[in-house]
């Protein structure tokens, strides 16, 4: 007898066509994906052109089918049976967050995607081009066009509280400004006797990963590391480019990249390791939630927290050295025979008052961030004119990170993106995930306190374990909020990064005093 | 003063509107090809589930545009004015070239292209199992029903002379059966005197190519040949690869794929030649054609004839390697210290009865082809059932090549064509390029008698701009027919081949005795 498929409940069809059209709008930002990571790792220069082109065309495709009224009317069909399925489960979330991210996109006019797109490509490359001549001039009218067009943007989703809320909602989806700026204010207070503390004492003599490291034998050992971290090459790969990233294709298909130099063997060993600490957030998603916008890490700030435990918590601590360094001295016989691993420990960890953030160390990398993000609220406000910016960026320099900054190059034009994207909304998810990091990592340690003792012997089941089952699993499932609860009992806090802080400074530094 | 768009003539609009649909269809189909690309060279082994279902989302979605009924009635629109254009611009062509296309895309059922896909995809994985364990049984269900899928192909475009005729159209467009029947039985007749003569003599040594070759050099070797034959690292690269092919992503970048083993330097080097040529085709293409149907080589058979022309007229000639012998030498010291350029020359051209097409000679090869393209007709007439193929296949092999095949897979399982795509259509491409691989280089060489003195100082611009000018920047703007007669003065001729042969194997083996 032949299956009678009209006997299905009806709720039952619209579901599977759902899925369908979700599913195909994650296969074409896959492709979109795609495309990007081979623009970044292998394409040929005369290649440029006709990809920014295919993928705009992929980029529309997905955005078409994003806001098509016939996926309004399939939810609009879905809202009863939502209402009728357990809260928390996979089909009631998937129809909430579809939901909300259709109604996010239907609000966003097309003309205005295409538009920004154009102004984003146009701008990366001015940008480019300008920062090695330091030519403030050259990009500012692209900065005055980007700051209208984020204004422009916020202004789709009046009502805010801040004109800042809708453009971090779009990284960090529920975070506000008020939060930010309270975490900022309670974070700087406790950070600067850190900081105060460590750099009044002689800097870390991180001369030994500056020796000469073939680069190749960089690349074999910083994946070995994230290998042993458990990273599968059955599902991913590493390769080089300029500014490393982490990008998924499917859940059997999340690669990394990294940067490799010569002559600084910690930009190559600590990137893959970053962005391993990525992959395995994104592999580590239910395989149900595949194809779904619930199948990824739920916001920006905590995947952030993910790249930051394994980069820092976990790959700059003495105990996960103590186990690999005799190989790491292996690979590079020359360059480290004479260094003790306490030694390579303190470099790593090296703390100084610097111009670059993406140089900067794990106590300082903060100041830089809150210092981005003022700049964004006052230029978003129009308490800050763009003209006004590079003077604005060298006040706070000085009185924030305590360094005068000689240029625009090593100022107000060292981050891509305000060039290439939003002014507002991105900058605060380092700091999200740098604090994070610590909260996740202490809430792991209290359910297993062995952890340390695995990681010395090179192991890190348990901790894979433990996040993949607390935080990986459940993908976009639970926003950002909820996810962090879930996981460790309690909304996001300070309190166990500056534990971590203190702690880990105080046994290089002797004991930080009190804030 | 606003430029008033409406006063263009709604010609131009049209055109206008026929060249962004067009360059859309290109442009999907580009994307394609970097996932295809993807997943040949460097995805992850889990990557292939989602993969699949990503490419055959892009080919759906450009399978519906090229059907697309607009599309016909922008078509209808312009063939007034394609009619009042000059027979040869650009604009007739094009307008020409994209009704055939239409016309022929819109004959074939979606249901149809989809089942093929599906049946291609399985057949594929059936094989590749199967074949190592020479189990004919198990691929036998998806030969039969590739061969009724072929049937039901070849029947929508009836009525036609001959049923492989719609196959072979696909490949190459305007040639028939009654054409490749003829070319055969004439290549046949003249090419078994020379195999007699050649094979009656003590075979060439080539001991010499498989002693152990370092894979990183062999790579870098080949490519540099490539680059001095023309290819430019700003618009292509070179990867690794199981089966090497060409693809193309755009005008700016082409990409070639090589094969390494480490006991074969035949197998890197010529396989990066001949996937050159192909390229160096591709790259040569006006830059005002691209985004269009024209925007390629013209058919397989004349895109053969230029992997061959630049793989074996160049590739395997003795005036090539007295240039480029002593870097080979230098790249391998201890392979090839002792060995004469002569050595190396025979070996390169060593001529034996042999079961596998891949691997066999320039004066065999094309007899594995005549038994392919004889064995499809017997199939596709119905005069040969497929569970009775292995025991044909042996009888040919014994017949025209002169050998036993000892079991399926060195037999009628040694190809993929049959278990991955359509029966007939393909094979007669490999022949045709081969026959106008000589036939290019010889009206090339009347053109320029100084060519091979040119190659022999490791030389190619002449050779590449007129081929360049005569047959490249023309793109598929003319049909194989017609491309060839522009090129070389003549239709599609065995003589130049055949004295091509006649002379190469004359010097390496003595004056060949007459047909």
């Amino acid at each position: 007898m032949r299956r009678n498929t009209n006997a299905r409940r009806p709720e039952e069809a619209l579901l599977a066509d759902l899925r369908r059209r979700l599913r195909e709008i994650a296969d074409l930002d896959a492709v979109g994906a795609i495309l990007s990571w081979d623009q970044a790792t292998y394409m040929p220069k005369d290649g440029a052109e006709a990809r920014s082109r295919q993928g705009a065309l992929i980029s529309r495709l997905s955005h078409e089918r994003m806001t098509d009224i016939e996926l309004g009317r399939l939810l609009d069909g879905l809202a009863g049976y939502a209402e009728s399925l357990p809260g928390e489960s996979d089909e009631a979330r998937l129809i909430a967050v579809a939901r909300r991210d259709f109604e996010k996109a239907i609000k966003v006019p097309v003309d205005l995607v295409e538009r920004w797109s154009a102004l984003c490509s146009a701008g990366y490359d001015v940008w480019k081009r300008a920062r090695p001549n330091d030519d403030f001039a050259a990009v500012r009218p692209y900065l005055e066009k980007q700051l209208d067009l984020s204004r422009e943007y916020a202004a789709l989703f009046a009502p805010y509280r801040h004109i800042i809320d809708p453009l971090i909602d779009n990284l960090d989806e529920g975070l506000t400004w008020d939060v930010v700026q309270s975490l900022f204010s309670q974070l700087r207070r406790q950070l600067l006797p850190i900081v105060e503390h460590v750099c009044g004492q002689p800097p870390a003599d991180d001369a030994c990963l500056h020796a000469g490291f073939p680069e190749a034998a960089q690349v074999d050992f910083s994946l070995a590391v994230a290998r042993a971290f458990g990273y599968d090459l059955d599902r991913g790969r590493l390769d080089e480019t300029a500014h490393p990233f982490c990008t998924k294709f499917s859940a059997g298909d999340v690669r990394i990249t990294t940067r490799v130099r010569s002559d600084d063997l910690g930009d190559a060993l600590f990137s893959t390791l970053h962005e391993a600490g990525h992959a395995l957030y994104e592999l580590g998603v239910a395989p149900e939630l595949a194809g779904t916008p619930l199948g990824r890490g739920t916001s920006m700030g905590v995947h952030e927290s993910q790249s930051r435990l394994w980069e820092n918590v976990v790959g700059r601590s003495l105990d996960l050295w103590r186990h690999f360094y005799p190989a790491l001295r292996k690979s590079f016989p020359s360059a480290l025979a004479d260094v003790p691993v306490e030694t390579f420990h303190r470099a790593i960890n090296k703390v100084e008052r610097s111009l670059i953030r993406t140089d900067s160390d794990e106590l300082t990398y903060n100041l830089h961030i809150i210092v981005r993000c003022d700049l964004e609220v006052e230029l978003l406000e129009g308490r800050l004119a763009v003209k006004d910016l590079p003077e604005a960026w060298r006040g706070r320099y000085r009185s924030d990170l305590g360094v005068s900054v000689p240029d625009d190059r090593n100022g107000c034009m060292q981050d891509v993106h305000w060039y290439s994207g939003a002014i507002g909304g991105a900058f605060q998810s380092y700091t999200i995930g740098n604090v994070l990091s610590a909260q996740f990592y202490a809430a792991a340690l209290r359910a297993h306190p062995e952890i340390p003792q695995e990681i010395a012997a090179g192991e890190f089941g348990i901790l894979r374990a433990w996040l993949g089952q607390n935080l990986y699993r459940q993908g976009r499932k639970f926003g950002a909020d909820e996810s962090v609860r879930r996981a460790t009992g309690e909304g996001m806090t300070i309190e166990p990064y500056i534990a971590y802080l203190r702690e880990k400074y105080g046994a290089l530094y002797g004991a930080v005093p009190a804030a």
